[in-house]
């Protein structure tokens, strides 16, 4: 199979046949192909992914579809995401080394990845359903974060070459595209795909497209992820898209991945925490859940703080870009002016932050894409329970983000409303 | 002469040669080259420019060089200007109409642009110093920013097609270059390129670049011009970049052109015209310029007005793209959420057009590229007082943006620091 023929879908039938003559695969898993087992495990919204096991090894092969998964062909999608995502993993790995999986191959008319197999790594989000408690993710997730947005914007790189990548991801439109609309428009009006545990949020639901503070903030949010193109982003970073073991942190399928502002990737990730925190009370028929709620609050303090610490580290050391130059600060014996910038740099991606949160959280219960911390809490008047609380958390930290001034009052205000029923 | 031939500088002796076979300049001035009259007239920092007048009328000639003009050949920049300055033409044309010259013929490979004739119209920086009081600037060039800003971003444009712009212009970075660095960095220490009336400014030269607050602010607006990608900006929008008559304003040379922050152009006008109102006091050996001052005081707020007034009836009447969606508000019943949204869109314009007022000030006395308005001042002690006063007033517009309410409060400061000799 070369890059050359007509793209054509794999499947657990034919991907030894096709994949036999590729020597990445074969050097890591080994030549024979009786001995290869293929299993198709994506669950994600959009491709497909097959782990495929041989003698010597095994990997991963991931390939984008002409449509959305999740929605099927009436909703095509460009299988140049898949372009997106090879180009991603690769800057994220020279940015931040050992985050994300290796990649073997890429074949771009194929739109297919091989890729490294992670082991015995689950996704972080089925981790804290089952009320695992991982030490490593707050710092691990952290450094992830610092590094690849500091490392990616004008504060490190030849804004040339920054230039020329932002020309490069700006074709990545319709994935931002779902992004734009799915997560900051959709869900505050009455949009075909929407949906929500009806009818007991019914009204909360209304309340919220009513809300007109909550909607302008929402399309302001919007505005600042469309027009800001501040750094690389991963663009999709949930705990759906990070792997996980004990020690162990990934990220994965940044496929969404473009120029867009620092905050985006940050409020996004602390969001799905947020939301997991609310989800408990669903799992908690085996066992009570407060020691992993409270676990789940310390996650985002320690998450937040790692990428503070990490930020402010390349800030020092790193800053090589056209932006905050030392020529003007510490050149001139100035390291409190640099210091100074850097407080506003973080203050805004603290705000900004928030705002984002809050928009992740409400398209996870209103919109298209749900997310399973939810989901699988079966009984529905529960569940209801639990993203109602969730999308009133959303909405204080969507319209109040500049008044909120620590990450401790903001896991102050979660705890206030998990514990009171009628807020 | 075509596109495919070597780049080569035309010049007073070889341009009629070179383009007689030119259909779009003999059609608009006649075939007959023995008639043609060829000045060259460039007077910018950057290219040639050169008027030919035939039996049947004019045209200009605009062709850029591989080099800086105003440096020489030690400083190479790129032909593809050309290109840029084409485009961006177009699309004013487009968003704007009748506000740039008409473009006859492109020639990418002699970055050439042969255009509409300006006449009898002048720099409009020429009519500020010489003291004429033109009656149309203000609303002009408040119109033209409102409607190419607007309709340049997303607000207007199919997203898809202003992503696709943005990836086109994001390959002006040589452009870029000169902005982010001579206007926003240059002028805050001692970089090589700078000058300024010396000895009488050292003082107070010596002060800005001790002046952290302004240095933090300075870097802080050169990361939204280089981040915010929110419209397609003229660049470079000065009062030498428009030509007028007592009745007629055509904006020129937007070879800077790339997706910025709407408040950048804004900015950088008002600048030009707060720096006309400083160095009246240099032109006064001819008569006393009161009303000069209180002329230019006046076009502050009345572009300023014209700009809001417009860019808010296009938010009202054209905002058909994917920002603030009318789905959300307008097809709600909700429009004061649109009219809220509003608000915070021409507020955040407004604090960030006076940031980068305040950095164009400074770099136009402390950069490289000075302008007439105090340049032609020819006793440098008046011109030092001056220039002076305009530095102080661009340091409080940078640094207290957040705090100052109208441009009425701006322009007292302005009428303040020109009346008090010590301030």
């Amino acid at each position: 199979m070369t890059g050359k023929s007509p793209f054509e879908a794999l499947s657990v039938e034919t991907l030894a046949g096709r994949l036999r003559a590729n020597g990445a695969l074969c050097s890591q898993i080994g030549k024979d192909t009786s001995r290869w087992k293929v299993r198709e495990v994506g669950d994600g919204n959009l491709n497909l992914v097959f782990i495929v096991e041989g003698a010597e090894g095994a990997a991963v092969v991931k390939q984008a579809l002409p449509y959305v998964r999740l929605v099927g062909d009436s909703w095509p999608l460009p299988l140049k995401r898949s372009l997106f995502e090879y180009h991603a993993l690769t800057r994220q790995q020279a940015r931040a080394p050992g985050s994300v999986p290796d990649i073997y191959h890429f074949d771009e008319g194929q739109a297919l990845i091989i890729m490294e197999y992670l082991s015995p790594h689950i996704i972080l989000r089925r981790a804290l359903i089952e009320g695992r408690q991982l030490p490593n993710i707050a710092k691990d997730i952290g450094l992830f974060m610092a590094r690849t947005l500091f490392r990616g914007s004008d504060l490190s790189m030849a804004t040339k070459d920054r230039k020329a990548d932002l020309a490069l991801f700006a074709d990545n439109v319709e994935l931002c595209d779902i992004t734009e609309n799915l997560v900051f428009s959709d869900p505050y009006f009455d949009a075909k795909m929407n949906r929500h545990t009806s009818p007991q949020l019914d009204g909360i639901v209304a309340e919220l497209r009513a809300d007109r503070d909550l909607k302008v903030e929402a399309q302001r949010m919007k505005h600042l992820f469309a027009a800001n193109a501040e750094t690389l982003l991963h663009g999709d970073l949930h705990s759906g898209s990070i792997m996980v073991t004990d020690t162990e942190t990934r990220m994965i399928d940044p496929e969404f991945a473009f120029y867009g502002p620092i905050a985006f990737d940050v409020g996004m990730l602390l969001a799905n925490f947020w939301m997991a925190f609310f989800s408990q009370r669903g799992h908690e028929q085996n066992g009570k859940r407060d020691a992993m709620r409270a676990y789940l609050l310390d996650v985002t303090v320690d998450t937040w703080s790692a990428f503070r610490a990490e930020f402010s580290h390349l800030w020092r050391t790193e800053r090589d870009g056209m932006l905050y130059q030392k020529s003007l600060f510490e050149d001139q014996g100035d390291r409190l002016g640099a210091e100074q910038a850097l407080d506003h740099m973080l203050h805004s991606i603290w705000t900004d932050l928030l705002g984002f949160a809050g928009v992740e959280v409400h398209r996870r219960i209103l919109g298209l894409a749900h997310n399973a911390d939810f989901e699988t809490i079966a009984d529905q008047d529960l569940r209801a329970r639990c993203e109602a609380k969730a999308l009133k958390f959303g909405r204080h930290l969507a319209v109040n983000r500049r008044q909120i001034h620590s990450i401790d009052e903001v896991n102050q205000l979660a705890a206030l409303i998990e514990r009171e029923s009628r807020i």
